[in-house]
């Protein structure tokens, strides 16, 4: 991140497995608003002032915490018109990291095409943020920024090498995202935790038209 | 880097335009040592204990420095046997942040047989570090980090998705590098320098059977 300035940019904040796609659900669901919070403590603190928190760290819901990283638990009618405070392995540190730009725009496969316009018609530079893993890079996340270049290549130019080899993977494997990512590592860790449902959720394409961006620290629909 | 421990690992050194594919085409054409350094002065310094000196800034020779950075001049007969201090842009910086390691290799497509045959035996963990450019990936050499990975697919096992994208990548770029380098950054810079011979030479495959490794911190042949 050090070698991206994020200062009058738009920055997208990937995060496919799974935090930017329960973001994502849970905008397109109704929650009022999500705060991402990098540390564990400041974000369980928001339950005293009527928040609901959601934490996940390793990729299990941390004790004490109502809501973990399922996208499949944002979809809870109960949570409409809710503030909700969550904290995540890698997804919140990216945003914790992207403090400054110009806009912060939420990306999923989930809402490819949402962000995909907002991008075409932004006037400013573009910043697509990896999450990763601790700090690496992984398969999925860098196939989703693959994605937005394959659909935006008549628009945007890249000014490095990383969006142009994200596009190439992508284009590997665009018609079998599933079946791809079988090797990656990630999948392989969270394969140990049986969530394959949300890995196949997390990976469909255009389910939601919403476009979640951070406006005064909240995750809200735009 | 920071990420990625070198202690009791085998580190292959990549930087194919042009830092790794000149130390390789120097060791393969006799010349006796090649002594890399990140500091510009440093090299210079070493003239005067009867080192031949060679400097590239940005893709060009440095001016008062004997060599560049082109492949070709590291063939010349009049080399043979020499010591050679050199700096890069890249590569060198690169070495200079693998001390510790067990083994440094230097990788190039020239020499890639020989390197993919030591990587099987080793009893070490495998690191390989891509020089990049400026502390970006490139993808020169990503996809030769891939085509090590291809070559070994049998005998390695990736410990995360980084080497994992770099063999997708290669193994759809295998049938025509050239082409596929194209459109990427560094070309395109190196293009404007009308090295168009340097790239197309650094791209041939197992040109020497060369293994260069650092020793007592020289390049020498193994």
């Amino acid at each position: 991140m050090h070698l991206y300035p994020v200062e009058n940019r738009t920055v997208v904040i990937i995060d496919i497995l799974r935090a930017t796609s329960c973001m994502t659900t849970g905008i397109a669901h109704g929650i009022g608003s999500i705060t991402p919070f990098a540390d564990l403590e400041a974000c369980r603190a928001m339950q005293a002032q009527g928040y609901i928190i959601g934490a996940e760290r390793g990729g299990e819901k941390v004790a004490g915490f109502t809501l973990g990283n399922s996208p499949f638990e944002f979809m809870d009618p109960a949570l409409k018109g809710k503030d909700i405070a969550v904290t995540t392995t890698n997804g919140t540190q990216a945003i914790q990291a992207s403090q400054g730009a110009a806009e912060i725009v939420i990306g999923a496969f989930l809402n490819l095409t949402a962000v995909a316009n907002h991008l075409r018609h932004t006037p400013h530079d573009i910043l697509l943020v990896c999450a990763g893993w601790k700090g690496k890079v992984n398969l999925e996340d860098t196939l989703y920024a693959g994605a937005l270049l394959h659909h935006l290549q008549d628009a945007i130019t890249p000014a490095c090498d990383a969006p142009l080899m994200a596009r190439h993977l992508y284009e590997q494997a665009q018609h079998d995202l599933f079946g791809f990512l079988q090797t990656s590592s990630h999948v392989q860790r969270l394969r140990r935790l049986n969530i394959e449902k949300d890995i196949a959720y997390c990976l469909e394409t255009d389910r939601y038209d919403v476009l979640p961006m951070i406006q005064n620290g909240k995750i809200i629909a735009c």
